[in-house]
């Protein structure tokens, strides 16, 4: 069953540039806070070895060495953000391959509209940081969330 | 009556650095988190002209031109924040002068020991960026909140 | 004749997470940096109206109100980067059109092999925030970078 | 003999914030880079080991499980930066203690003018995270530079 984690933000001061908007970084912040959020949740959830407390830091939940560095990230960027905005950012696992993962987002204005939308591929490295299978608990715990 | 904001907060993983604890420079956005959600509160609350809405940038709530830089910043750090450590950071208005306003800051831990304390003064400028007078409602605000 | 602007760079300590590499944020900061390298150069050089001083801000430097908002941003991350690395980034003009241009990064170690490749749309507004055409003058000058 | 070490930078355009100016993190950044660019330099020079290369991070260089984190932090703020405005940013020695080191910073416009002051004091922590004495090679070094 699609788990969509949604984060409840607002435009920081120190989001804005001096155009008067969020720096396009900003969105990318957002949307960390809004995956973290889903991975707690899914591995707290599903009572993964490791995942609470650990948590959010894919790394540290899925045991010693283990990482989940990006590979690919993208953003469109729709509608501006302005101090001080709120909106939601949703995380949503999109797909699941045998060793990486991708993330969909999306910061929506509390009118609904979409104002940014994100991808981000991460890739399963072992203690060596090569690319490596995802653990099996892991990918489990991906694919009931998809 | 003593005003004391307090933002429940977590350490976001981008707040990090190699060090595995955070950046000493998140504290001062958390510190700005707590100021700008006191600023809202403070302004909202007593209905000054242009305050709700316009809000946190404390320049845009008090009319066109004003400004108000930060001119001192400090901060004593006392226990490490890691990843993801849930925190609340508090923020209050400690001095009002003729044209500057000093907050004080305090960032605590779930146990309630104290992590990172601030102090930040900030000036009233004019639309020339030149100091100037807190004007009258928004002196009056901040005193109230002493 | 293509303009390729390259910046010699460093990984700074405030880049990193607690992973021990740069978070992936920093990548974008980075493009940014060897952006408005490549944008001062331009306009500079071809003597643009309003170019010199004002530069880097395409904003500023293409007339009042006129903006360059990015609307679609990228990379792909292939080798690690970690404090304190040394590492050039290079920005291009990669595309023109009536409204948008789109820059092409990358960011190679000293060995010279690619660590991190980037592209960025970004499109002409005007003073409302609209989509408008590029200005002829910028128009040129990016072309002639191409 | 007083080592200042000066470092030659730009204010970037995410440095600053919907003000116009740069947000007051920045300056930190810009003291963070000119006191790594100040330890290179006086652990390079004095050959002490383990510092070339491990360099800036304080704690790299002086061993392993050694640190020196921040436990103050204080910035003056006198004369605003703007994007994209060049500056220089010096850090030098300040004082030594036992088990502490303080560092003095100066941002200064083209002009020579004094924008922006700050001090930082670091302590010597050992791979227990506790308070320790800073090793004689690392004490003499900072020492030497006053």
């Amino acid at each position: 069953m699609t788990v969509v984690h949604e984060e409840k933000l607002r435009v920081n001061w120190v989001d804005t540039d001096a155009s008067g908007r969020i720096h396009y970084t900003a969105a990318l912040r957002y949307f960390e806070i809004a995956e973290h959020g889903l991975m707690r949740r899914l591995f707290a959830q599903l009572g993964a070895p490791g995942a609470p407390g650990a948590t959010g830091v894919a790394a540290a939940s899925f045991g010693a060495g283990f990482g989940l560095p990006r590979v690919h990230v993208e953003a469109d960027y729709k509608l501006a953000l302005r101090y001080p905005d709120e909106f939601t950012c949703s995380a949503r696992v999109a797909k699941v391959g045998t060793s990486s993962v991708t993330y969909g987002y999306e910061i929506r204005n509390p009118a609904g509209e979409l104002c940014i939308a994100g991808k981000i591929v991460a890739v399963a490295t072992d203690a060596l940081g090569q690319k490596a299978a995802l653990p099996p608990h892991v990918r489990e715990a991906l694919e009931k969330a998809l």
